[in-house]
């Protein structure tokens, strides 16, 4: 396999015809190769521009009134950094608007829909420069637990953006569960070492990884890991205080479980909470019904806000073992 | 650049030299390939292997025990996925240990200091095979918010981890502030795509990346993020429940802060818990002191029961604010 850097595209406007560019700066390109492009030309080509102030608190200004609407939902915030979910699914930092390669009164944004993106650049080198290649448009992107970036796959057309090796065995007869391979975002990878960033190689080829193109195919967006099916859709800091948030607003009468709590888990709440309860107050488990709290005996007016207190330091135990549905009923006296 | 697999090794024992064997098997490597070994041959390679029943609950129970020795800190559990930091500051699912391309009486954990095997497979590759390469131990990740997996560096020798483009401008004239590229990382990428998981092709070389490898250089390791330093260092799940149990436990006397709560921050925390308060409870921002709480009028024992429900509501209120600080002080009756 080679990956191959595609130079001397120059820069890129509004309106260019980026399958001419690329395939007159690489006349070399082949049946089969898999064209991978950085995203920014995409974008400069498509015109998702935005014009801001060159400098000063309006370009600040601006810029966050471009990142708003680029936000389809907000992950995480740490200082100036900002990781939002963008409309089309990418969870990226600063929504992946970019201020380099670019003059200082224009900001970058995604390409609209980058898989649209890759199917008619690689329908125009097909049909108008006789080539039948795959595309990838790649951009750079943070992670969780690793420091430093890497370049992964945004738009794909031509190419299975995973290689499934479920239901195959391995030489010693397991079946392999899990591996599905990113490959476009392998792809995009092994691209970015030849084509760096200052060096105005913006794109470049992998030849001899497919072996030849298909279908368009369903393209990058099947990478896109919903929310709800992610364990990481939220920072720690903004879950860690949802659940804060959570715990400030528990109903005093929970709607009923459908599953009766795992009276363990009411175990392990009760005794989370033994430690900052006020000395006397009582917590049974009554199973079927839910937890019996009693007061201190004696009951006056401090005590029995402590008891209210108390109270619902079990309820915010109960919730975040998962038994929030369990009801804390207090014996009052009287 | 080139990325060329190495065919021909073929199974790998306790003890095998695995430079004997990869000098064997490719005696075209030259100075200044980067070699891309999977991780798999090195720990077999250094034994570390764990015995285990071939089936039944014996082998589920044994895995158990296993993976809890290679987990430093649990981060994230969905269903049966275990996400775990392992002692090497890896985030991996099931830390990375691994029952396929091995026998079933056996599991493969990591390499012990994958860092120290890449340096250790590198100068016996200089000193006893003559080539100076680089050497990057890889092995497959997942990644939150994108489907599929990578192959990702856990060992580097000869080979700076990161290309820091920090202090650059680009042809604007714009300073890149964050572009530190894991450029083992993408190596470790491209070199998946022509080793494939069931060819056993655990080696792949990248030919013209590099000009000439330097020294050892500080590993892989500087890849690896901090908890503290990362801000998805917990599940989602996990940290929501973190958040309601630190709700279940926030002090009726909270420690003095070292700044004081910023006013706007105390207002959202009182209109948060507007909606589920008695009607009658009063809280008023005292700046310098706290929240003062009045409770209704009518303070019969279910009112003052209530009311001590609703002072925690708040301090939990605050504390999702980031105000845990401020005290909420009763203006108790009588």
């Amino acid at each position: 396999m080679e990956v191959l850097p595609v130079t001397g595209i120059g820069d890129v406007s509004p309106g260019d015809d980026l399958a001419a560019l690329i395939a007159g700066a690489a006349p070399w390109l082949r049946d089969g190769d898999v064209l991978v492009v950085t995203s920014k030309i995409v974008s400069k080509a498509e015109g998702q521009l935005v014009d801001v102030p060159a400098e000063g608190p309006e370009r600040a200004a601006a810029r966050d009134e471009v990142l708003a609407a680029e936000t389809a939902r907000r992950v995480a915030t740490r200082g100036q950094t900002r990781i939002v979910q963008t409309h089309h699914g990418f969870v990226m930092a600063s929504a992946g608007i970019d201020a380099s390669n670019v003059d200082r009164q224009r900001l970058v944004l995604l390409p609209k829909d980058p898989d649209a993106s890759a199917r008619a650049l690689r329908a125009a080198l097909r049909e108008r420069h006789g080539v039948d290649v795959a595309v990838v448009v790649s951009d750079t992107m943070g992670r969780p637990w690793r420091n430093g970036l890497t370049d992964v796959a945004l738009g794909a057309a031509g190419i299975a953006p995973v290689r499934d090796h479920r239901g195959e065995t391995d030489p010693y007869g397991n079946e392999l569960h899990i591996t599905q391979m990113a490959v476009v975002d392998e792809l995009a990878a092994a691209s970015e070492l030849v084509k760096g960033k200052t060096d105005q190689v913006p794109v470049a080829v992998v030849r001899g990884y497919l072996s030849r193109p298909g279908d368009d195919g369903p393209g990058a967006v099947t990478l896109v890991r919903e929310a709800a099916a992610d364990m990481f859709s939220l920072g720690t800091a903004e879950a860690r205080a949802a659940g804060l948030r959570e715990a400030a607003l528990l109903p005093l009468d929970p709607p009923a479980a459908e599953e009766p709590a795992e009276p363990a888990a009411v175990e392990r709440a009760i005794a989370a909470v033994a430690g900052v309860v006020a000395p006397g107050t009582v917590f049974t488990h009554v199973p079927g019904e839910g937890v019996r709290a009693t007061p201190p005996r004696s009951t006056d007016a401090a005590t029995l806000v402590r008891f209210g207190t108390d109270l619902h330091r079990l309820r915010a135990a109960l919730a975040a073992e998962g038994a929030a549905s369990l009801p804390v009923r207090p014996v009052l006296p009287g």
